[in-house]
């Protein structure tokens, strides 16, 4: 018997808002896997669940996530783009690989992810390679509380009401983001960290200034909410920044 | 002392997915307020509550929700914009009224919302009301599993990664959807149920219908998954159906 993949979102940081079921098929998991990537260490995944499960017994598997080439960012690995696209290739082969191994041995595995699994998770990079490797595999998806409504919640306004807009941006969206101030009522912008200063100007520009609020470490226990964000300094904010413009 | 008022988001309606933290305020208020609109009726929001914590003893205000007037939907009151505009208010401010005189009496208070707060949930017309009538209120909002990304989860879709930019546009945005399918690499449509035969022709038109899955109930307990949404029938879908376009 082939073991059960369940794919665990386990919300922002704050260990009560893990779900009741996230809690359950974690409890019954005899092992963990959590992604260990530069910013988001395996350390804190763990951290935030070991609060609410005692994790005594389990096998732990780190799995060490290569960093994801992406347009403009600076985190790009050495090499040409396709050297580097193999390299990754190869490393998301390699963790797949180990995760079929014990699932093939009938154990259950629960994939540990910071916030809601269909929301910038790294999972579905892996996703795509452990189907090339068995289509049939047993897998289940666990929603769970994105960090984007925690910051919401955190700052006390609504995303959408009635018919209104919501746009979503990530890091690197500043091409596009004139457009979408625009055109929707409501404007995510993701690991606003290496970004906030040139967010700050366009939003001055365009009058919306008053409009936006940042919050950083939404649910993490050290949440800072910023309603005038032109006082932040941006080497002070870290990955986990999110500013909402709301017209 | 005044009591609390805890907004809490209790999840698409798997009663699993309610948070650690829900199930704990909700067993410590005394008073549970439930929204029953048209079509979330209370009795929805109870019935998945109450499969996760036991209601007895607790005393229930069903707060009678009215229809929210919205450009270009059928769902309008009668009489002139105004006159419906004025009734709206009149009726917010009821609502509001009931609520802080339980918070006053120093009663905590669990308002029940599906999905998480900050997504289309009607509490926060009530918000702004609430706090014209006391500024200082104790009000804490706690996020919940949305049914966006209970939806993603179920269709096993990833609605962004790395730089991936997510708009969602509710009911009646079709004036905005062909420009936001063209700019966006997913998008989330709420509430299809009405206009489903219109979204299915714009898709067919670009070239994006086999890109296109609609999840129907998710976490309900009845889903419905459709990979090729020209074979649905508009009239078998129901308020609670999301169309995911991921290119």
């Amino acid at each position: 018997m082939t073991g059960r993949l369940s794919v665990i979102g386990i919300g922002p940081g704050d260990p009560e808002l893990l779900t009741l079921k996230a809690v359950r098929v974690i409890k019954e998991s005899p092992v963990l896997c959590v992604p260990k990537g530069r910013e988001e260490g395996s350390s804190l995944a763990l951290s935030i669940v070991q609060k609410a499960v005692t994790l005594e017994g389990k096998e732990i598997i780190e799995a060490h996530f290569p960093m994801r080439k992406t347009r403009g960012s600076q985190e790009q690995p050495g090499g040409t783009q396709e050297s580097a696209k193999d390299e990754l290739d190869t490393k998301w082969n390699e963790i797949a690989g180990a995760l079929l191994e014990k699932l093939k041995k009938g154990a259950d595995v629960a994939f540990l992810t910071l916030g809601d699994p269909t929301i910038y998770s790294t999972f579905f990079y892996l996703y795509d390679k452990l189907l090339q490797l068995d289509p049939g595999l047993n897998i289940q998806i666990i929603p769970g509380v994105s960090s984007i409504t925690a910051s919401a919640a955190t700052a006390r306004i609504s995303l959408g009401l009635g018919n209104e807009s919501i746009a979503v941006l990530p890091a690197n969206y500043l091409d596009n983001l004139r457009t979408t101030l625009k055109s929707f009522d409501t404007v995510v912008l993701m690991k606003v960290n290496k970004v906030l200063d040139e967010i700050i100007s366009l939003l001055q520009e365009m009058g919306l200034i008053s409009n936006a609020v940042c919050v950083s470490r939404a649910g993490m226990g050290d949440e800072t909410i910023y309603r005038d964000i032109t006082k932040i300094k941006q080497e002070a904010l870290n990955y986990f920044s999110v500013v909402i413009v709301r017209k």
